[in-house]
């Protein structure tokens, strides 16, 4: 008989994880961002520990910009805030999936998320529109 | 009066797209995997151009394993297959969606899922038990 699975279930601190995600070189760790009612994937973008922290502490949001290497607290300029509902980690430690309330639209194009191109046969199409103007989304 | 907005819905070319994508400088790509239905965000993973390639041509998802450096086809070897319902890409261009139809387990530790971590304040638990024992996933 061999000895039951070692409790699977037993609480791990969360400083001890965040210490074990296996980030990038860069200190980096993919975030997927899905609303949390609808099941609707919105985005995927990236966090660092510190960002990851921020979030868990404040519930909104808060990535890594790779481009402008710096916070990107989403909404901040935009108004279309994440609210965090709940925050998983993957199997590998290597990806989090975040369950948000994404109000308007997730993407800078001013559609709901970023998955609006889809692959048709030997075609790619634009199959959603923006909900807003993007022209309008950064003037907070 | 402005111009229409150039008409955004004009299909672009599956080839001109794949060689837009921006692939990590180890010509990589991430992949969400979405079960089609459910919405349930079955795992993350990463693919390269080949296996996209490939993933449109039999319809059967195929990843980049990053730790083989190899074809990752999904089910090979555990049987858990994942069939490509449809492809999604971002609106950087820069990672997958993959609307799929998941048999089985998605996560190596024989859960539906790979996110079966969740963050409960300052500890993470497990909430998710695996469907399938992974000592017998292999076999195939």
């Amino acid at each position: 008989m061999t000895a039951a699975p070692a409790a699977a279930s037993t609480p791990e601190a969360l400083t001890a994880i965040l210490a074990q995600l296996r980030y990038t070189a860069d200190g980096l760790i993919p975030a997927i961002a899905q609303q949390h009612d609808t099941g609707e994937v919105l985005m995927l973008a990236w966090m660092n520990r510190a960002s990851i922290e921020e979030t868990l502490q404040t519930g909104q949001v808060c990535y890594w910009s790779r481009s402008r290497q710096s916070f990107w607290r989403k909404g901040e300029t935009s108004g279309q805030h994440q609210t965090l509902v709940e925050m998983r980690l993957d199997c590998d430690l290597d990806t989090l999936l975040l369950r948000v309330d994404q109000l308007g639209a997730a993407c800078h194009t001013g559609r709901r998320d970023c998955f609006y191109r889809k692959v048709a046969g030997d075609k790619v199409i634009i199959d959603r529109e923006p909900l807003v103007d993007p022209d309008t989304l950064y003037t907070h």
